[in-house]
């Protein structure tokens, strides 16, 4: 999907919500547990109810591997269901992946060849710590999108994420030249690099964790047409007003996640229509706040 | 197992070698793929005849995942075929996975708990870069080792691990206190907070890459009885004298991973064959190694 197709779904749809399918078995209603693949029966249901109101759904992969191949089947199903509705939706598989360029190829191919692995998702995440041969392979396929991990959500953020790193003499006695640029902290040290790496607007977008959302305005001002995906509104606590004051942009340029309050507001018979509630209370601030923006 | 089984085995094998499968479908030999599984039957044949010379095996996830489900299966196969010799052999998941804490719990029930996912490996790499809650799950279940990712063998490397970061106004300003220790490179800076996250030696290992042997001094001066798993020897070009002259401890403290130059040794009838020859070798050089450190 492209860059436009995806703006234009935002509009038709009049959200920015995407929906994290982290489908934890020991969570999901137990009426569903005597089914086949309750995983699956889970999402699906939550699929349907939610298609109008999200723009994308955002696969946890570590929910599914955790259940083995049982789970590998879930998920298979489940991405093949999302891609019925292919030109409704932007599908991303948050598996944060990234090794050296030979086994990078391979988890491009997981997530973006088909024909080797079943799967054929839109996006993934991807973890930047490595270096740029690690991140270079999943660029290889056309019309993807790979998602940096730039900045999240979590308490261990700022462990490193918030170091000012200042190039080291090792690297000149190493013989390797890099431009000294000593202001930037190691999230934006990061970005300033990985954003060249073979992607551009297009393409590429950042996890950019949205318990942060006054370093949304010098993160927007620096990469004013980049699509940021937004963990933690929701459970994790962050702020859709906040988020969205700071990092909008012309063609609305935030996907905003939520998971587990919206997929899991009941573990009754109702699920899928308490998820659906969740859901419309966050398409219709999206909604005003677009409008507001003059994106609608 | 725990580290003075690990270093039993060590002395009984005269050896250090950890073997990567990354046992890549479009390498192995042709006259496989007419089997039902053929990475299996592949990796079975390599185990077999290397298992009184490796002292691990490291199974690289992505040329599992990568072919979806089917791989799934060459990965469960291939793990309950390396725990029939459970006592012999130590097994790592190379999985490079982290996320926040919800998430990374997932991917620890993924390879160490067999009732949930099928899968029981003695450790798994993790990536480091989103800090403390997502390391601690790893750390939850007994008698499983974390191998923190540290420092790489590839280019990419030298684009973040080797800065030196100061920490920032910014922290203070969000009220977070963190001593103060500006003179250490981001990978040093990840060591010396990412070993007391739920680690010890007994426990917790070190990814520290081969290219950078001369490093490896200061490393073990800081850290004297971690084990260290190295990749990059083989195919990435680590050289293994020069890793060892720097990184063995009074327990061995290294275990030095080959991957392609053993199970790609040939493409023939004979690759099992060839296989051992060039473990023969390194564990031949890792003997003599041993013995010369009286290790042995």
């Amino acid at each position: 999907m492209n860059r436009q197709e995806f703006f234009n779904i935002i509009k038709t749809k009049k959200s920015f919500l995407c929906i994290g399918l982290d489908s934890d078995i020991s969570k999901i209603p137990k009426h569903l547990l005597n089914l086949d693949d309750p995983i699956f029966e889970f999402n699906k249901k939550i699929i349907d109810s939610t298609l109008d109101l999200a723009v994308a759904y955002k696969i946890n992969t570590a929910f599914y591997e955790s259940c083995g191949l049982k789970g590998w089947r879930s998920l298979e199903k489940t991405v093949d269901y999302l891609n019925k509705y292919k030109e409704q939706i932007f599908t991303i598989a948050d598996a944060k992946r990234g090794d050296i360029g030979n086994t990078s190829k391979q988890y491009a191919k997981e997530f973006f060849d088909p024909n080797s692995s079943g799967l054929d998702f839109d996006a993934v995440t991807v973890n930047p710590y490595m270096g740029e041969d690690c991140i270079t392979p999943f660029y290889s396929f056309k019309g993807k999108w790979v998602i940096l991990l730039i900045l999240t959500s979590n308490k261990g953020a700022y462990d490193f994420q918030f170091l000012q790193p200042q190039f080291h003499a090792t690297l000149e006695k190493l013989g390797i030249k890099i431009r000294r640029d000593s202001n930037k902290k190691l999230f934006e040290q990061v970005m300033a690099k990985s954003y060249k790496w073979g992607g551009n607007e297009n393409n590429t977008m950042f996890v950019i964790g949205a318990n942060n959302a006054e370093i949304f305005s010098s993160i927007r001002n620096n990469f004013p047409e980049h699509f940021f995906l937004v963990p933690g509104v929701g459970a994790q606590g962050g702020n859709l007003l906040k988020v969205a004051k700071y990092g909008l942009n012309k063609q609305c340029g935030l996907l905003v996640n939520s998971s587990r309050k919206i997929i899991f507001a009941s573990k009754g018979l109702d699920f899928a229509v308490k998820a659906k509630e969740q859901a419309i209370i966050l398409q219709k601030q999206m909604e005003r706040i677009l409008k507001a923006n003059n994106i609608l």
